[in-house]
């Protein structure tokens, strides 16, 4: 198998704005819709695996090569990046060989922000 | 239809410990595989609808008698809602009539933790 079936494809990214706290009022229909795919991308144990190692990797940023023990083949990590990149969550940059991936620090933060307003 | 085929099974609330902040280690499969749990439960956008007209409603509560504008029936709300009970985010108690369901402060404080590390 080639790698240019395992690498994602590279498309622009959008940083989708997101999420008014949800004490403050209910959500409507497409702002839930908007914000349910960031949730629903963190959603699988194997797409929160990976997120958490690209977030946590040095410099915060990883690419596929970087990640090797989370059990499951490089194809399927490269599906699941993908879909992290489709819900905003991580950007990605082709460097020479490898594509990179880096955590999207403002759309973390939104989502943060949404669930943040509650202290225990 | 009697209305015990409506309401959901009452079951004891454990607020579930969760989420190292995902810069600081990879998740282990174990933690991943709580954590993704509540993410899911908020990854759907009539569930995440429910979950802020329970949170943003007077006193933080509400039951199923105050929820009607979602477009969907009240048997898809009890489900939606039960669901969000076993991910640990809402509990319920039974009053007279209405079971009424309350955000889980603790659980939401800590995945909001868990983001939002990240600052824009």
């Amino acid at each position: 198998m080639s790698n240019s079936k395992v690498l994602p494809v590279l498309a622009p990214e959008t940083a989708t704005p997101c999420c008014p706290p949800l004490t403050e009022r209910p959500l409507t229909a497409e702002e839930a819709e908007r914000t349910a795919k960031m949730f629903k991308a963190l959603g699988d144990p194997v797409r929160l695996r990976l997120f958490s190692l690209v977030a946590s990797h040095e410099g915060g940023e990883a690419c596929v090569c970087d990640i090797s023990d989370v059990g499951v083949s490089q194809p399927t990590v490269s599906h699941h990046l993908k879909k992290l990149r489709e819900a905003g969550l991580l950007t990605s940059e082709r460097r020479g060989t490898w594509v990179y991936y880096r955590v999207e620090p403002s759309v973390l933060a939104a989502m943060g922000q949404t669930l943040g307003r509650y202290s225990a």
